[in-house]
């Protein structure tokens, strides 16, 4: 039997990459003072109908439950933020800084590799409606990528504002309704023929244009770059009016991060949603809110393709997994005295592991080696004296059995993990 | 809107205690050798059905998915875990020491206070049927107790073992397909009168109330007692014939983990499967396992409830969401300057906050309090001299400007997280 199709098994060396990337996510994020909250993976079906409409709903993972209740697997964060940020906001100092590392779903037609879960960082500030917010917001997503291992030459997060857009649209005489048409054009542009966009866009082509050209200046959006500047962040990031983000309900500043080179598709994105809150909690909460979101394929194909990011990335792993000392039983009748010493320095902390069964000396070696230990500690032929090895410098010492912890806890040889 | 009944949000102080119980679950796994794997929350309904039978299936939370696949969200790992160990196995070196950290799931009639969602450690070792693997197991469930806090007049481990029951009925002349009901009736007697045990058991009444009253010895958990005395963690387990474990796969020893006082249900429970990834997998892995598993609900109860775990979570959560320094911007014209130091620190991996908007100075110290800020660093009338105080002494230090930062990374008021 396999994993349903779209779904993802962890053997340990792709669980200590996800540890990894999880890690990172809630270091930066505690770095810039921000608290973790996460929400049930299953809710209510009709709270995620009600901010996306029909547009999520071709592709959410929804059933009706034995109780026949209608539900789905979550898609995305916002709703179940919105829900608890309308229970319990009262009880919060503004601004919050909450972020979450959830699992997220989809349930579309199968393509080869496309993923029906992933994990998916999301970082929001809410009751705050100043550009500083903003900033303040971009900030994390810029050190995060940094955190990773990416330079400004791999990696840039590209920001616009919807504003902008707004009161350009206002200038044109257009009906409101169409505005999100247009917006949704102006999206696309990137990624199609000039012509097929000025075709869509009819009498708004020519401004609109320019306007992508680089014809359009944000008074707003300098500030902010100033923002980025002063903290050292702004050789990470580029005013660009083409971003505006599909989803109808972004109010302000909207951006995405991209790798330099193009070959893959948005690291990360997110905005402004002053409204959203409000619309999703029938009025109950009226907060300004900015975030963003994360995942974690995009980021690790972006790693494996990045020779400093993924040597960070081994590094941390191989971190993760490894042991301080591997204790080696050479003599069978030895085995009861190893075996306190394991024990003794699994109660300072150390990670230890050694033979449940009588093993050959030279495969336990092996196993030290491959469990990555940093010492091997050998009972055998020289009792009551016990040999230690230094699996890096393959320095071997002889330390009698009653000095022989003291000596491990002083050594450099065990990491500083134990006390 | 709520979340759905059974299902818990984790607003950030809840989410710290599960961020506290997670942290422990995987240090103390990695000191015992084990490294972390996970699987898909949502696997095929037969991979489940395949284990357990109609026993479980009353209980499962499956449904059919929008492509017409029978599914079921995980209310297990040891099906996963066995699909995944017969797919992988060769690649792994024995004994394979693996845990994971998953949600789990049921679907039941809701009671007040039931939950349809926790999250459930689990803990096994693949590969190695002797005794000392399951010292080994035991002493993780041990360890695991001790180190949130409980001593062993806190909690214990009655350990028992389904072959001394095997032995028993083979020597009563029990047709065999009456074993698994027999145990049951010897699972349940626990908590049920002695005459309707008794009653239940018919002839078999006599002999087995008296192993149950302490009559019966086994000389194999007499060699697993003197394991767990070897390591010093015998006085948290006892030698208890009447556990049997419901389930009908396990094969060998067998134990649960309880308080002393018996106020709660089971904290953990596991034992040993030899045959159940051979069954799992069609044949495919035929390999010998033990496991345990424990869940969150039960273990935050006890923690509750025990001046000393409730103390020992309580200082993790709080160094979870410490605050190594908050800027105080008590002069506008000074924002640039503090926001700079702010970004600083930050780079050095310090977790620093300062106020986003023009906040009173008083509030501004109370939120830095609030936070749990080891320092204030104040930007005012002071300048270009700026105003250090260590929250937890009341100490305040005017430092110059140029100075800051070098004062701060070598100052005790900040933790010792930067660098």
């Amino acid at each position: 039997m396999q994993a349903l199709p779209g779904f993802r098994d962890f053997l340990p060396s792709d669980c200590a990459v996800r540890n990894y990337i999880f890690a990172q996510w809630r270091e930066v994020s505690r770095r810039y003072g921000f608290v973790e909250y996460d929400g049930p993976l299953l809710e209510d079906l009709e709270l995620f109908k009600k901010k996306s409409g029909d547009e999520i709903g071709k592709q959410l993972y929804d059933f009706t439950d034995k109780g026949g209740r209608a539900v789905a697997l979550r898609p995305e964060m916002t709703p179940t933020l919105a829900r608890m940020v309308a229970g319990a906001h009262r009880d919060f100092r503004k601004p919050m800084k909450w972020f979450c590392v959830p699992q997220m779903f989809r349930y579309e037609r199968m393509q080869r590799g496309r993923l029906r879960e992933h994990y998916q960082y999301n970082c929001d500030i809410i009751g705050d409606a100043g550009i500083e917010a903003d900033v303040e917001l971009i900030a994390v997503c810029i050190d995060m990528l940094r955190s990773f291992g990416f330079g400004a030459d791999d990696v840039v997060v590209r920001i616009s504002d919807r504003e902008f857009w707004v009161e350009f649209l206002r200038g044109q005489d257009l009906p409101e309704d169409q505005w999100q048409q247009t917006l949704e054009v102006i999206d696309k542009s990137e990624r199609e023929p000039r012509e097929k966009t000025a075709a869509r866009l009819g009498e708004l082509a020519e401004p609109v244009l320019k306007i992508l050209d680089g014809g359009g200046q944000s008074e707003k959006l300098g500030r902010l770059m100033d923002g980025l500047r002063q903290r050292g962040l702004a050789e990470f990031a580029t005013v660009d009016l083409g971003i505006v983000r599909g989803l109808a309900y972004y109010t302000g500043v909207v951006f995405e991060a991209f790798d330099r080179g193009r070959n893959l598709r948005a690291i990360a994105g997110g905005g402004r949603y002053d409204n959203l809150i409000a619309q999703l909690s029938d009025g109950t909460a009226s907060l300004p809110a900015i975030g963003f979101a994360m995942g974690d394929v995009v980021l690790g194909e972006l790693m494996q393709n990045h020779a400093g990011a993924r040597a960070k990335m081994e590094a941390a792993v191989a971190r993760e997994r490894e042991l301080d000392a591997y204790v080696v039983i050479a003599k069978e009748e030895r085995r009861g005295d190893a075996i306190a010493v394991v024990q003794a320095l699994r109660n300072q902390h150390y990670r230890v592991d050694y033979p449940l069964s009588p093993t050959k000396v030279g495969r336990q070696f092996q196993h030290a080696e491959q469990l990555g230990a940093h010492a091997a500690v050998l009972f055998g032929d020289e009792w009551p004296q016990v040999k230690v090895k230094d699996l890096a410098t393959r320095e071997e010492q002889l330390v009698p059995q009653e000095e022989l912890l003291a000596h491990l806890s002083a050594s450099a040889s065990l990491s500083s993990r134990g006390r």
